[in-house]
């Protein structure tokens, strides 16, 4: 079966064959989707039989969830065991026939590939737009190695100064009251903190553990990370945020001048 | 209406009529419960008309929260809020007629009185061997005032040398990973972990929240305290830990040999 992936000229996927007579014109506009699609498939060939495998979530990951799965139907990959990072990641797993277990059955992990919303030049990442942030962590935590994998528009110089939303994943009990003191916390970065709603905006977001998210969002940058991650979790109330400090081993970027990986 | 109370010669307690007759003879021997009551009885001395009020969970905050029911009813209370610590707590206020709202709502607290398991000598505080160290976190930390009120048999040398349970509130989600993770952060102090079961020991207990307790068993004292706890806080699956290190402003000792107040 031939694998679907769009026509880079600059990806180095072995399986794609690269034509001359396009370069020699204006190479068609990829779009957001495809520049994911491509670094998805590049992280996948870092994948080898008998791994076990954070398979990450969102519209990054499941890329390369798919693509990992049209490996072990080819028979490229065999004895993958992964560890889906949400619900979600669960389901398409499942349906894609790729074997699954969990951190109670295997706290170490091999590897794992997934997106990030923000990555920053030491490769610390904000996650959790999708809502997973708390089983990404756990997961992506346990792993010997973990490729980030992103289009270009995500790269930022300093986490939280992208003007996007900080995750944090918070116990619905007075949730008001934990929004308000995460945004007393960073005034002086001009925080505003916004509950997370549901897609029709009727009623919160639920997380898959049950948890209500608190958007932050910065005018500034937020200096010392580890501080900011630190002052985040012993606030009683927070489950987890959405930063990911030191965790990202590699990143690979999509771009339209083709695809860069760095190693931290 | 009389306010019952146990007749200890050494409460301060002014509604206590002292009988030297009583006092030629052996006094009768104090069980636990009357211990905790003669302090709670004390605490509630500090409450005046008006305050909003941490209501605190556990069978010797009960006994505050009784005996401001009485006051109330009686009317040397009035306008009092309170904010419950647990399911538990707001249906006994509710039960009693004590006015209940909520952190939204009122997110500073004038005085909050509580239990707690363990209490050392800086006044640092174990707690939620009743289950309820979150709510109680949460809303004890907003609170100008915090009266820890214990028998005696609760005061320790140093916190998690008792060998008794430092419980750990965890998300269900691979939550022996987690307990597992735990474990190792304090494999030098001769950590255990477990987690708690139901009543009845056929499921996990459950919090008000969701969520599961990990309850931590060392065999050492636990150094510096702020470390421990902000190692526990910052692993990713973990959402609050038993310790309430720098909370209590004050502490109510009852003893076979009379009522003790310390204050931090």
């Amino acid at each position: 079966m031939a694998i679907p992936c769009p026509q880079h000229p600059f990806s180095s996927n072995p399986t794609i064959e690269k034509t001359p007579t396009i370069l020699s014109h204006s190479p068609p506009r990829l779009s957001q989707d495809d520049l994911k699609k491509i670094a998805a498939y590049k992280a996948v060939e870092f994948v080898q039989s008998g791994m076990v495998l954070g398979l990450g979530t969102g519209s990054t990951a499941t890329h390369a969830i798919a693509r990992i799965a049209d490996l072990l139907n080819q028979g490229h990959l065999s004895n993958i065991i992964g560890i889906p990072t949400s619900k979600q990641t669960e389901e398409q797993a499942i349906r894609l026939g790729i074997p699954l277990s969990d951190l109670d059955h295997h706290p170490i992990l091999d590897l794992a590939i997934d997106g990030a919303d923000e990555v920053d030049p030491h490769l610390n990442l904000v996650k959790g737009r999708g809502g997973s942030l708390l089983r990404e962590k756990m997961i992506e935590g346990a792993c010997k190695e973990f490729i980030v994998i992103v289009d270009e528009s995500k790269l930022v110089d300093s986490l939280g100064g992208s003007g996007l939303a900080m995750p944090v994943e918070v116990v619905p009990f007075c949730w008001k009251y934990t929004a308000d003191r995460l945004q007393a916390l960073f005034e002086r970065s001009g925080c505003v903190a916004k509950l997370r709603k549901s897609a029709d905006g009727s009623k919160p977001f639920v997380t898959d553990n049950s948890n209500y998210i608190v958007d932050l969002y910065f005018q500034k940058g937020l200096g010392d990370l580890n501080a900011a991650g630190d002052s985040i979790s012993k606030l009683a109330g927070v489950v987890e945020h959405g930063m990911f400090i030191g965790m990202a081993t590699s990143c690979i970027v999509a771009g339209e001048n083709g695809v860069t990986m760095k190693h931290r």
